[in-house]
């Protein structure tokens, strides 16, 4: 698995040119990307700006050496690559598993080019194996909790090691949904934007364009 | 001015019984409202549970010797009295003057009374002279800030006395859209709850059906 999510994320890697400004994704997989341009940086000189999703991949960015900046001082971000949870036919997917969606879904929402990078266990048909975070404003984040309930979404709160509730890097909550088979992720998506207290969710529909599949026989690059 | 506000504070007040779960808005006008209960809390042993809508209600609620609890500690509020900003002929309104939209509408979504008291320099035909106060994610909101410029929108930061970017009590910005005439606020409205980086706005569509207005006549009560 690990040697598929090196793949994928030093493929990832090529779609990286000189002058770019870099959009760096979250987690395991996104982590071999943020990996290999360091690498590149060092070794070939390459010429970037990273824009981080998270404390954490700003932390492995800058001990490579590689620039940052914040979204705000930017244009805009010509490619972002990331991670994803569980990605469907049509290429909508779900993220948030590292509890970073609204930064990561900022930076999305900026970027020309949007790529995700998975190993061939994150394709799904339909949405719903991966439960779908949603991140909330702590004041009121227990009655978004029992509508969650209500509504039949199975609801549990997102916990650090030690049992206590999850702080995200914006300071919310995080409730994940338990929902089987999510056959419209753009109603469900819908539901949650009018809902008060949501900040995000991790429902990401019809951002990428690009998604890069590491399997058994190598990569695999779909495309919508 | 601060007769009439005082006037529809001590009348909204009226709606208030023992054993009510009671949500205390935030502002000039709330604040006479808030007082009026703290006298009959002290004078004639009223007996109720608040419920704030900013840091700074909590404290003048906790002065007055008004028990407090949180949004969470109750299944439901049995009425909230909140001011507005600008109440057009439908009842719809905006609201954070005060920058407490989030917590306010966060209050008034679990109430199941809600009520606005202002005085008559409050009532348009139209929304639009007020402006609207968007509650943004600090992280992205330049480049929210550069989408609300290029809609048209003459959005102005929020900001403290001393220049400084005001936070709110929920750790977020505040950018003020300057929209002469609101025609669709539910339009408005939706395409703000849409935007990545938006937390909340202060459109209250469809959310209060009684506002107690007073002007130089008196006390008007308008339902809907």
């Amino acid at each position: 698995m690990e040697n598929l999510k090196k793949m994928v994320g030093v493929k990832a890697a090529e779609f990286v040119k000189d002058g770019m400004i870099v959009g760096l994704g979250t987690g395991s997989t996104a982590a071999f990307f943020v990996e290999e341009l360091g690498r590149r940086v060092a070794e070939e000189s390459l010429q970037i700006v990273g824009v981080t999703t998270s404390n954490v991949t700003s932390a492995q960015a800058r001990e490579l050496g590689i620039p940052l900046k914040s979204i705000d001082e930017v244009d805009f971000v010509d490619v972002t690559v990331d991670g994803a949870d569980e990605i469907d036919a049509q290429l909508n997917g779900i993220k948030g598993g590292g509890a970073a969606l609204l930064m990561e879904k900022i930076v999305a929402t900026y970027s020309r080019d949007y790529i995700w990078i998975v190993d061939a266990s994150k394709m799904s048909e339909t949405l719903g194996t991966f439960k779908v975070p949603v991140e909330v404003v702590p004041y009121g984040a227990g009655q978004v909790f029992r509508k969650f309930e209500q509504a039949g979404y199975a609801p549990t709160w997102r916990e650090n090691a030690d049992g206590s509730r999850l702080l995200t890097d914006m300071q919310h909550y995080i409730i994940d949904l338990h929902i089987d088979k999510i056959t419209e992720p753009e109603k469900l998506a819908r539901k949650l934007d009018l809902t008060v207290g949501v900040v995000e969710h991790g429902l990401f529909n019809n951002m990428v364009k690009k998604v890069i599949v590491g399997g058994a026989d190598g990569v695999d690059i779909l495309t919508k």
